[in-house]
């Protein structure tokens, strides 16, 4: 695993060399029994082809062998973070992927609407799963709550289910949730873990006491449970550890979120290729690192849909020759985490990677795959160990000891 | 490596399907000089071959490179625990590996039968190597020691070594040998080394004082040395660690000693082939995880034996159908360490690992063998990495962060 403090004690001064690191989300899959052949097996990457053959490739590791991530830790790892270290809150993550407004210091946590009978004890801990829209509509009664001294942004996700964030001086996030994750009983009383976070104990009691109040009336959505505390994560920052001025190009708010968490800038975009690439276009000469982020592969793996994963590969790779024109001094395209299409879910099988520079070794592989890739001189590594390969590639680590 | 503690917040709730671990003792080995073959390439492995192309392939280490394991750091490593942070004292292993009735609170210790002269110094180690038989009587002989509050019990081990079970109150093992190492020289005194095992020093003297008596008459063997102190060792069970209901089959009491350590319910069986099968069979439905273990191919091995280890992997292989036709939902394949015949011993060698089931991704290798399986895609990783590896392809980890 890479120290951050070992890095930066290594960084090479005066350099511009760029790296260009492009996450396709999901990348690595398992084969179609029909056919014998994974989803990068099946798809027709004439340019990634090329790369394997010309570049240096390997597998890598998000948590080690046998472990799934979720795509949080996925991501810390590759920007090098060690990921069961630097763990993110559930709460923080919700509160990132709805692009809340959400900073140091602030503490975000879920809330699943839910039914209580009149002697408050919860029927229901999904409130008949409402639709969407009525999250929305009980999310913006919501914001009538007021609690002296504290900000409050909310935010509404699938269903019955949404996300807070408290801002405000003092507030910690040991707290115990209220879900009761069971029926009959009520709501838990939430308890301070630590006694740095009585403050904030005080908020949430006063957020739920008024919530009960708002939706006294509503039914099924009578009540909240909140769950899931979490803080703004504090992550050494990218440009500190690394000496990079750094980008990020996602469609999606949870991954803009991630990638804020570690310094990066991001700009919003929409998550077509053809837009990030626009963005990434335009902001390119004030940076030495970006990293573009494609969703669509995942979302594709977890819909068990084979055929349109291989049609987004495809289409990913037409536009490795766009982003080759930008001529980054090193170029990597990988997986934040494998997304095979039988599985319907992420999994723990690694994940390809591609290095393309001048200094990279020519593997001279036959094409780029699972398969292929496991035969790469990178070898299998951990997924941590990706950004001290972009550094390298691109002249920025100096030589260790004399 | 993993940490217990996060395997057992990742463990998926609900799910029944079963792991079958065999373990192949001594399973990677060497080339023949004269064929440049090793043992695996040598020997006819239709269905090992089999599994290395449909199922997924790589190399374990237990210790790291270079470090040769005994077996039960091997096991324990197998098994998922840190060898080097679990380990088992030799006494413990001695007794565990007679089948002495051996618990939680005992302490065990080795016995080395020795020769004193009529000052009481040492004159061998060994007592000229006794017959086995001799060892049996003068252990039987000791049997007659009585010491207030503690039960006892002895058994031989080969020639002129035997070890000791110290059951009672206030037991700790932090006592020092009395094998001084040299001849020419009494017994060491022995020392507690911490203050709890005070009781312990006083029953051990006890026993060490009235063996003398015992012996006196005896020639050559009139004396005992005692080493090795261990009490039982208290490790993490697999049941609370993995949540899985775990049944060990193993013909040698040492390992049904470690996976009893470990919390797996042992079955006693001779340690063929066709008897260890049978037991499976009859005890399979009742859990979620078993253990096999064949020894036969370490000791051919450590016998410099090439040609009969070539024979007993064919065997194991013959055996695969056997145990496909139990239908695990995970079947692994491996060894606890290599034994190279052309070495007599254990090695530090990493050991050949194949994982079949149907989210395993298909290697397509073309033999089972050291050098084939290092091309494969689990590469080449701690043999603690084995246990995540077999919970992933059951299904049985959560997904870490969202």
């Amino acid at each position: 695993m890479i120290s951050s403090d070992f890095t930066q004690g290594l960084l090479a001064q005066g350099r511009d060399s760029k790296i260009l690191l492009v996450v396709v989300d999901g990348l690595g899959g398992l084969p179609d029994p029909r056919t014998g052949k994974s989803e990068l097996d099946t798809a027709r990457l004439p340019n990634l082809d090329a790369l394997a053959a010309s570049g240096s490739c390997g597998l890598i590791s998000p948590l080690g062998p046998g472990f799934t991530p979720g795509s949080g830790p996925a991501h810390l790892a590759l920007f090098g973070y060690d990921p069961w270290k630097h763990q993110i809150g559930r709460g923080a993550l919700s509160a990132m992927g709805l692009g809340l407004d959400f900073r140091t210091g602030d503490v975000a946590a879920r809330l699943n609407f839910c039914t209580v009978d009149n002697q408050g004890r919860v029927t229901d801990r999904r409130a008949g799963r409402i639709p969407t829209e009525k999250c929305q509509e009980l999310c913006a009664k919501l914001e009538a709550i007021r609690i002296p001294g504290i900000e409050i942004a909310i935010a509404a996700e699938m269903e019955y289910r949404a996300a807070v964030v408290f801002r405000g001086e003092g507030l910690e996030d040991e707290l115990s949730d209220s879900d009761p994750q069971v029926t009959g009983v009520p709501p838990h009383a939430l308890e301070a873990r630590g006694k740095g976070s009585a403050r904030m104990l005080e908020v949430a009691n006063a957020f739920v006491d008024q919530a009960r109040q708002l939706l006294a009336a509503e039914q099924p959505a009578n009540m909240v449970l909140i769950r899931g505390f979490g803080r703004y994560p504090v992550l050494p920052q990218m440009g500190e550890v690394y000496g990079l001025k750094a980008l990020a190009v996602a469609g999606y708010p949870m991954y803009r979120g991630v990638a804020s968490a570690v310094g990066m800038q991001t700009v919003e975009t929409d998550w077509h290729l053809d837009q990030e690439l626009e963005v990434l276009r335009a902001r390119w000469a004030e940076f030495d690192f970006a990293y573009l982020h494609v969703k669509k592969t995942d979302s594709a793996g977890e819909d068990g849909n084979f055929d349109l994963k291989v049609k987004l590969l495809e289409e990913v790779d037409q536009f490795v020759p766009k982003l080759l024109e930008l001529k980054p001094e090193v170029f990597i395209l990988t997986g934040d985490h494998s997304t095979p299409s039988v599985m319907r879910s992420h999994s723990w099988h690694p994940v390809p990677l591609v290095v393309h520079s001048p200094v990279a070794m020519p593997d001279g592989l036959p094409g780029f795959s699972e398969r292929h890739c496991r035969a790469g001189s990178l070898g299998l590594i951990p997924s941590t160990a990706v950004m001290a390969l972009a550094l390298a590639h691109a002249r920025r680590l100096e030589k260790f000891g004399a």
